[in-house]
């Protein structure tokens, strides 16, 4: 009954295969100049249906903040979501890669709208004094579990893009948006009007694989050094290219990402069904956020799940649990088993 | 006939059966908040001989350069040896991560001299017109494949100390170096007075396996602070402390090491005897320096051998290749096998 | 009729006397080695009522970001209020000299509230991933022409130091601030738990003449680094030290800023008084915000006035102006004359 | 008898005059936008010849570190030689502002040589492990009293161009050099090559005065945004653009600059004739770089000589002082007097 995070998930069967096969096959040149790198760069362009820029690296962190410190300059402004991870969760990581300040808005379920950006924008002050708004980000599927529609990508990117700003997509659970949608990858990232995407396998299945993929040439330079500077060019390649090669084999990726959903949905029919919890809004990929009481909630912990209390800081006030509740997240993964969403379940009927 | 470098090396079988189980095994706290961390930590603490902080990041470089962050002011300078990886090889990552200026020092065969850093040091132009000095960087083994002694490392930390500097150890090739020296861990780290580690096993049989060893418990709090920031917390921590773990477990670590340097010597001596190259300077650890003609070099690489020309800037005058020869690096591994070393011997003889 | 910005005035006449029997004096030892300085030291230990660190620098943007990189690690959060200068108007600084996070907050006319501030720090998200609270800075008298009395400023120092914030005062317009106040320099900074100010003359009365006062000689060295290495240590530190010892004698500094205050007070009883505009709020330092229609504020451009529309963003609701009105900031200085702000009021009386 | 250094002189009769003027005139616009600042910008265009961006900062520090971080990628390289300022001087700024690597070069006289450069430009480590080249960086008149000739200049230039670096050239004593060469400003700067200069002013007769000089329009946007973020936009901007415009007035700071060397060439002279003393090498701005034994020079102080003991560790073995002498530097500046030099020559002769 581990809900925590879908990164205590250790990674799938055909991953570890395919990282011991690396690990055991014989001599490769290292920090990616090798064919197992240029294979899986390969296979990144037939995914994304163009050509792109890889950079393989150890954390979502990584992948972010080196995003936003190649396409924005030292003065420029990365603008998030205040509910973001690169707001909340990355210890000020775009500060200290790019240089930037970050400028977190609201948006209900953690999505940013472009209506409400654009107009944000038309008055946004500019000039020495100020600074500039130079990146946007933007997180698929969110950290409240909410996917953003290639459309809402669309228009979240147009309206940057008139204003100047880069776009950036924190894609450390994209095979869960991308699942859900239905659409291609290149639907909702390139197409969209994404620059650049941290694209996450780690919480998708593998033990370590994070990529910066990005879609213009122009920075591939600017990348390549910043990610050697930053203590993020991995020596011997073949641990991530490997993780990722078999992640993305065969739609190995999409099928762990289907599953860690439907758990996630298994579990929010069971939660939206039970008389002491109930959805605080319907999940979108393999996020479910509960209300309960905190006895409930200790009295779940007591029979064994894990799962965080959650901040409301963020929520509209339509959205804030009532007098006596608190909020809960509950993460499922490609590990998840209906077994363990049933037991959950069956601890909270007990209730 | 490989001997590019060390970390074109895989892994130990041992140590990939390590990392499959870990990735196998079910949920565990992500971030290093979980047993299998814990555990490994308690190892450190063992083979160290005392309380150590461990903290597992991805690349030397971030070893290397968190460390230097963590021990220097923005305003400090780091004293290193002009063959340093920290001031060739990592693209200006303590810059970046601590802000110091590299100061660059000569030493013959890569190693510093504790009584030429005292000299130098007693001169030191220190105020905030010129910064002052603030952490000794030593590489051990060294990038000419020397070893420290812990005599030697004692005087130069000594020296540092009495000046205010703190020591840092590059440790990516420390376990052929104690392999070599036949000294414990400890001797030739905190005992002779080194106060940070970078501790590398990736070079030395795992995949991605580096930690820093912070003797000084004052910098716990900073070190770890940095390494989120620096995108350097590992998510799925099993990854990394299960390499490390299966490579301390029973002295394997030195084992692999001491093949290592065994298929050094090997080779070392095939190149003192061959009629066309010889050795630059006596082999300690890994790493094999080789002096022949370029032709001699062409030749070996199209019978299939692969090894890196290697500079000979900082190299004193009576240590250069002479007219017509060039300087080149031969570095084996824990799989380098004799019959490799053998061929390569053969090829030699050949010519 | 010039009400656009303090920093549009020159030089009060015995400031401007003593820079220049400073610049004619004989040779003085550079970057504040020279007795000018340390009898300015002096008088700052004797306004200040204690000893004092004090470092001259060129402008506001320095003294306030090498205020916060001396008291905040680079993982550290500044707090501010959403209009303080450092948020709004210094292009980032903080952010490149301390490497923090801006974190805006609320509060009615410019300024934080001690109840408000801990009921957030309550719940502060601190840790690796989030990084901490660091520096509390706020400005007096602040960007609102609000001023804090002793009582807030120690109401918020306190909750500020109880979760392990250093307090940080802009004082830009601090003679403002006292002048109002009629309390001491000592009474509403230190003794009321500031920990470093930014001590501002030059928009009251001086050519260029800023301070960091740092009340925490642990500081000191981290300073006096800092300043250099930011390119803020000026060599011929007559130039900064006559003007503040001019500006410091006698109580000139206070006798310009209650002119200042007073040209304020009447400007403001003037608009308070007029058909076609009125005051936001009362003004307490010498910036008067007024509310008027945009044309009558375009008039008054034409007929020689200089004022900045303002921004609405950061008021409350009920302090917005209303429908078809605008906001605008007038600011007065040492050199504005009562025929100035009378010949404005007449303008405005025409309307 | 103060030679200890040019900053340690005030400034001159009508630098102070137009400084009171501009500072008693009434309201003019902040930070830059008023009719002076504009003014001078004319002028730079003419004294230049060619429209060029012109950015008033306090010190050279600034202006140096400013200039690199706009012309180099934080992962370049500044190459300088091992006695210039910023290499020395500067407590890292190049580091905090650009985030470069410093790398010293030898030279004689403290000039760096075009031939010598192309050797090792020809030979240079670059790529993501090693950073690259970025920033040609040159001192006029240099550390060493000496000034390059606009040919000297020009083959240094083209060779950093032909490697792709940018040439910045550190211009805190550029007047002397153009006094001394005889050629324009515009010969020995950006017709040889010159990117970015710092152009000092202080040294020459300013209070404070300093400007970066930008040869290249595209980096206008970057030198803006850059100087206010690092503090170093002054508010009344006046103050500055008074005192280098009656520099610039008239050959005001040639005259000033032409004393200044022939006060060094007179003492020199006396130097050279005396017998406890003798030139280091011949100077050729206003610094005197003179040998004798310590007690000699212990003895000068005591009869109230002011100069700096001198560091030897740049210096070719040819150019050293001898057993038992040491090396002393006598800077000149537009306020010594014949008297003062000729007192001095006086107490050298009765030793």
């Amino acid at each position: 009954m581990i809900f925590a995070s879908d990164n205590w998930a250790g990674a799938s069967r055909e991953v570890l295969a395919a990282l011991t096969a690396a690990g055991a096959a014989g001599p490769l040149p290292a920090y990616g100049d090798d064919d197992a790198t240029r294979r899986l760069e390969a296979r990144f362009a037939e995914v994304f249906e163009r050509e792109v820029d890889v950079f393989l690296v150890a954390t979502g962190t990584a992948a972010n903040a080196l995003s936003v410190a190649a396409f924005a300059p030292p003065w420029g402004q990365l603008l998030i979501h205040e509910e973001g991870h690169l707001a909340v969760d990355e210890c000020g990581a775009p500060e200290f890669f790019a240089g930037t300040r970050t400028v977190a808005l609201p948006g209900r379920f953690g999505k940013l709208d472009a209506a409400d950006l654009a107009r944000r924008l038309a008055d946004w002050p500019i000039g020495v004094h100020h600074g500039k708004p130079a990146v946007l980000s933007i997180t698929q599927a969110n950290e409240c579990g909410r996917v953003y529609t290639p459309a809402e990508v669309t228009a979240l990117a147009g309206t940057a893009h008139a204003h100047g700003l880069a776009v950036h997509m924190d894609g450390s659970r994209l095979a869960n948006a991308v699942a859900r949608l239905g659409c291609s990858l290149a639907e909702v990232t390139w197409k969209a009007g994404v620059d650049v995407l941290s694209f996450g396998a780690t919480k998708g299945g593998c033990l370590m694989a994070e990529a910066i993929v990005s879609f213009d040439p122009s920075k591939r330079e600017e990348l390549a050094f910043r990610r050697k500077r930053g203590g993020h060019l991995i020596s011997k390649h073949r641990l991530v290219a490997a993780q990722f090669d078999a992640w993305l084999d065969d739609g190995h990726w999409l099928d762990l990402a289907r599953h860690a959903n439907a758990m996630a949905d298994r579990l929010a029919r069971g939660i939206a069904a039970s008389r002491v919890a109930r959805l605080a809004w319907e999940p979108e990929a393999n996020e479910v956020f509960a209300v309960m009481r905190p006895a409930t909630a200790d009295r779940l912990t007591a029979a064994g799940a894990r799962f965080y209390d959650w901040s409301t800081a963020g929520l509209a006030p339509e959205d804030r649990p009532g007098e006596g509740e608190t909020l809960h997240r509950l993460v499922t993964s490609f590990a998840t088993t209906p077994d363990e969403v049933d037991a959950f379940l069956a601890a909270l009927a007990e209730l």
